[in-house]
């Protein structure tokens, strides 16, 4: 077990960047409200201490650093209402694809939308419980699979649906991989803190508005199952990260539909976890540099 | 550019492991025949050198260490032929799926088939051209793409067709992203012995006999034009690995199907690269360890 309960990744004040334990207000929960937290040192996957060292957080990063994430798994229609507002059938086994390690983002990093991404339409938004792996996990039973989770964290799994549906063959990774496109954090909170992640209320609002606002004890397959699942024969890594599916709501099953738009504020929030808040921006392509 | 000509990982005489330059007879280019390589140090991504030390390789192991990997990319559909033998259409853009780095194994490494994908029926092989991304790559135009390429490597995208079109709701990854289900090697080949990835025989054997004969000229969309469309808006990095599809003649082609079974050996062979020889093996589930 690991033993922080809400653990951040921040640049200080001092201009470092810290792996942490986030300090709440008694009563708070949201891990985006912390201003401060306990430095964490050494192996955030085996041995590491919560030392006493308090520092003042300037910015909430990506709960991973990028060289501590693997591989990136995302689960499609793992909640009911939702495959039925894509016109698509409740999966029989989970439906996976993957997002590249470099979709990761932060809490508070604005999403880049890329030209190819501002061609067509569908912009979308899509909230999640985000599950990240602690030990090394192979054919586990569904009983047991928890005891393999570091910690919950909400995410926002952005798509383009015509990138996504229509032009990259039927297989979903390319509207759904571009850098910056899985923003997730603000933290990462211990099973010790959240026994039942089924139990939990999920939601996003664009601009404030709430547009999609469910349970996680909604889901198709939940988290121990899921694990339980992928481990058959995939061994699953300390640093793997699994986007367990979005609710009904999103931008896709409105009539009329409705795509997220440069400059809009989209914010994911997950009970006992916290809130991201990222800006939709649209930008032109980088330079190739060699 | 890298200063080695053939890059292989091996286990050495000694006991140790070791990146090195593959000593090759005169006239021979296939690395599965290397018996000494000259050892490679630093860092096979940047600055590194080709020493003077001479090692005997016992066993070629897969060309890039685990923490030397990053995102595995797949290309779905890229020659017209397997397009056509899939019944899927030849496509407009490239068709991306992934697989996890676990499943990347090496060039005579047996690739194990866990109970859940002894079930249902569809074992099947498909021998591709792999491309390792060198450097940071993003919005690279075509002219250029191919400077970010460490090497060619030859590589089995193992796919079980019942997990992979039937029973994952439509995304390819979960019959093709088993432990080991990604032979590659024998070595990474730079791209200054093989100026034109497209001109190159490649091919698979099963238990001796052909079954895949083609060439990469063949490609719907060749090595440069996939970096260039896949940089767009999503950096690939130092240590991605693609698989760049596979030609006609698959199992799942084939008039009566034909598929994999335990004992069947595969080998995949590109022109200028080499030979990966691989067993199918039927294993046990494995038992979970805390």
């Amino acid at each position: 077990m690991p033993s922080f309960s809400r653990l951040v990744r921040f640049l200080a004040r001092d201009g470092r960047t810290y792996y942490g334990d986030a300090i709440l207000p008694r009563g708070v929960t949201d891990i985006s409200k912390a201003r401060q937290a306990r430095v964490v040192q050494g192996d955030i996957f085996g041995k590491h201490d919560v030392t006493d060292q308090i520092v003042d957080i300037r910015t909430l990063l990506a709960p991973l650093a990028p060289e501590h994430v693997r591989t990136v798994r995302c689960l499609g229609l793992n909640y009911a209402a939702h495959a039925k507002e894509s016109n698509m059938p409740i999966p029989q086994y989970p439906v996976i694809f993957y997002k590249p390690a470099t979709s990761l983002t932060g809490p508070t990093d604005p999403i880049p939308i890329h030209p190819l991404a501002q061609q067509h339409t569908g912009l979308d938004y899509e909230c999640e419980l985000v599950a990240v792996i602690g030990k090394p996990c192979a054919d586990v039973p569904e009983a047991h699979a928890l005891d393999y989770v570091l910690g919950y964290a909400v995410g926002n799994d952005v798509s383009h649906r015509d990138w996504q549906l229509k032009l990259g063959g039927g297989q979903w990774s390319l509207g759904k991989g571009f850098d910056g496109w899985a923003p997730f954090g603000p933290g990462i909170v211990s099973g010790r803190l959240l026994a039942d992640p089924q139990a939990l209320g999920i939601r996003t609002r664009v601009n404030g508005q709430t547009v999609q606002d469910s349970r996680t004890s909604d889901m198709v397959f939940g988290v121990a199952r899921t694990i339980a699942f992928l481990s058959q024969g995939t061994t699953l890594m300390p640093g793997d990260v699994i986007f367990t599916g979005t609710p009904q709501g999103v931008g896709m099953g409105r009539n009329p539909q409705v795509w997220l738009k440069d400059g809009d504020v989209v914010e994911v929030e997950l009970d006992g976890v916290g809130t991201c808040t990222n800006k939709v921006e649209f930008t032109p392509a980088r330079d190739a540099k060699l």
